[in-house]
């Protein structure tokens, strides 16, 4: 079997100055019922509001699934990491909801609702089922959000019942960026609310080499959109120099997510092994290759596989 | 000139089974000044609200101070750390103010106001200039939070203008997160809303060594409180055996704030050089020493410096 992609979009500056996401695109998704997405900007303070929470709400991408895997050949100071970060993908501190009530006091609302948290704790442990992994922790600051974290993880708590083959536990979201840093292997699965899963996702990416290296996925009920975490680069623009890990092992999550296995595995070995090697590595992973040699260079094992 | 303990306290469970700060302890503080508080236990969901939380807002302890640095003769994946969180520690995350809408639907409020951003903003530039530190970099997510974290970030760069000798630099919390496991030396002073210290604090311990081994300093308008950030440690209660290293370095600090500074450095140093030595460690150092072996070898370096 051949894949072909379906559609290809910008999300652009529109006439009128303003940024958007292409209503072509949000129905290529929607009938496709998978993306991959490069990287976009998001501005701080004033200007568009983020296109990367705008697509995640519009799909309602209720799950953000971040593996951290070291790579072989890659050398960091932690060896043999294979954490997979969990996140509540749409509401928590991520709701949009702010106000300045009298000036200089500023509300912002964070938001858990039972549905969405006994959702993304459910979606945690059937991930850990099919993946075969062992244990999820729950992370959260219920000694100090008492009602919302308490939330949260008493929907998690109710959850793991339906699990007996996972283990279950909970830890304080501080105490897991303790432990992460000194001996990542005793995590396994970890499941929390939206800005957590932010942090401890970009944390353990540097764990094993950063964010061109890590893949994610957002996942709804009715579709998935895959990305690399990274930014845009703007630095680096058209100087062939960019690292496509990340976005490569997208793709690779993405097969998989439609049940193309062996795609998935072919890229995903020609990708791994094309780093082990350290023949044509980007500059980020201290080689000198252009993005397109070692990308060339994939592609060619992919063929031969 | 001596040093006399004026008073000492325990917080304690009445016979109502309510657990509290004792007038007399509230009392002692606001009449010395300072305080030095072992750590406490917060539970989860029910019970008494955070004992910790109630002291902070007692005395209006609105700076949370915790430097990080690498112990010599302590050795971690990680050398040569200096960094310095500086926490608000008043509002934002921990406001306390949360509310169950309807069943299953729970706001918690994050709270910034403009005064104690530009406070704990001024505070950290001050402690920069005063503890010979070249940078303070605030931490933040108005990428999300834009109106509460825009708010924190714009009054920390309107305080930085009145502090030309220092540099000023902004990064997201996640990008934080990310750097400081692959190169914490980049930072150096470090500002920020309440849960980004939090959770940035406990990461930077895990750097150096754990929370055995950071002090902490909670300083307010009228008086300061400096207190170990580890547990309570219930398991090894009573058996001799914790490391004390976190709170003699909490009274270091305290003596410092108090313009001790000589006595505060025969402590600080005769606590280093134990560690340095290396013949009396407590377990979690990787030692056998009990933790009054470990102390008497202090005293008996503080008594002949
Ligand atoms: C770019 C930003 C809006 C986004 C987030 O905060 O979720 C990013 O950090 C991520 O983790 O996908
Ligand atoms: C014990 C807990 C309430 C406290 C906090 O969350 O601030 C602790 O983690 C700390 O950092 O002092």
């Amino acid at each position: 079997m051949s894949l072909e992609v379906n559609d290809f979009f910008f999300v652009f500056q529109g006439p009128d100055g303003k940024f958007g996401i292409p209503q072509a695109a949000i129905e290529s998704v929607n009938r496709n019922k998978v993306g991959l997405k490069g990287p976009l900007m998001t501005p701080i303070g004033k200007g568009h509001r983020s296109l990367n929470l705008a697509l995640r709400k519009e799909f309602n991408l209720y799950a953000n699934v971040r593996p951290c895997r070291s790579l072989e050949g890659y050398k960091t100071l932690y060896d043999h990491v294979d954490v997979v970060t969990i996140r509540e993908n749409t509401e928590g501190e991520y709701s949009g909801i702010e106000h300045e009530i009298v000036e200089g006091v500023v509300q912002s609302i964070k938001l858990i609702t039972e549905d969405a948290s006994r959702r993304v704790a459910e979606f945690a442990f059937q991930y850990a089922v099919e993946n075969n992994r062992k244990k999820v922790t729950a992370v959260h600051k219920a000694n100090i959000m008492r009602m919302s974290d308490g939330l949260f993880l008493r929907c998690c708590r109710e959850v793991a019942k339906n699990f007996p083959q996972i283990k279950f536990e909970e830890r304080y979201l501080d105490t897991v960026c303790l432990n992460m840093v000194q001996d990542p292997h005793q995590y396994d699965v970890l499941v929390m609310p939206n800005l957590y899963g932010d942090i401890l996702s970009d944390m353990c990416a540097g764990l094993v080499g950063g964010l061109g290296l890590t893949p994610s996925g957002n996942i709804g009920l009715n579709g998935a959109l895959f990305e690399s975490v990274h930014g845009t680069a703007p630095d680096i623009a058209g100087q062939d120099k960019a690292n496509p890990t990340a976005l490569l092992l997208s793709a690779v999550m993405m097969l998989k997510y439609m049940g193309l296995n062996s795609h998935a595995e072919r890229i995903q070995n020609a990708c791994f092994a094309t780093i082990k090697e350290a023949k044509f590595l980007t500059g980020d992973l201290g080689g000198k290759a252009k993005c397109s040699e070692f990308t060339n260079e994939i592609c060619e094992k992919v063929a031969i596989s």
